[in-house]
């Protein structure tokens, strides 16, 4: 069975309670695993301490970029080196739209890079679009 | 100006007419380029007889796997071997739901991969879902 969590790397709690909102509505989503900053979003992949992680890899990490501790990017290199997590679906979700941001996402393989809407209902639809797409639409490898 | 062309690699006249139906209604559209067969594809993207290609890359290529000439996994490995196409959006859209194909398509830094429905408007509905989320809320860099 395909795994259907989501890992959710956000440090704003606003806008982790309005993608909470967004993708509540779907009973697909058995799961959405919330981490706060990058380093704790390290330890949720690969484990910590020299444990292996204690959750199965998600479906789908939304990750936003500027976190504290370790940075969006610098969390989607790991996911794309390590063999393990390589090919796990890796969608950004971000305040900024700067093209450094857009290139150096894209130049290590994320799936997708959705820039976040400022109005707050505008915010929601886009996640729950995302969810939707990356939950109902896409397949993914057994 | 971030560019706004689709470009469709289908085989079946009936999938590429159903695709058109389905984002015919988007204004953000400019043009759907359709191309038959794989070594079509790989003319358009990298030109041919040593003349480079004669459109600019597009923003989203759809691309069928079973093709004439040149499959489609031939195609996505030939994108992401290219510096000047490694990072274009490629969206496989197939019949085929065999964890091979899906396992290659993902090992080859694939953004995406729909298995089309069987059901006529199933299918409609999905290439529009697919083609919103791709042209209007995704990002690319400029």
């Amino acid at each position: 069975m395909e795994p259907s969590q989501i890992l959710l790397v956000e440090d704003d709690p606003n806008d982790v309670e309005l993608i909470q909102i967004a993708l509540s509505n779907y009973n697909f989503v058995n799961k959405i695993d919330i981490v706060y900053d990058g380093e704790q979003a390290v330890h949720y992949l690969f484990g910590r301490d020299g444990q292996p992680p204690t959750a199965p890899l998600p479906r789908l990490v939304l990750l936003d970029l500027k976190l504290p501790k370790i940075n969006g990017i610098s969390v989607l290199q790991l996911i794309r080196e390590a063999p393990r997590t390589r090919n796990l679906v890796v969608v950004v979700m971000t305040s900024s739209a700067e093209n450094r941001d857009l290139q150096a996402c894209y130049d290590l393989g994320v799936n997708s890079y959705i820039v976040k809407p400022l109005d707050f209902h505008q915010f929601v639809e886009v996640s729950r679009q995302v969810g939707f797409y990356w939950m109902m639409l896409n397949q993914l490898p057994s």
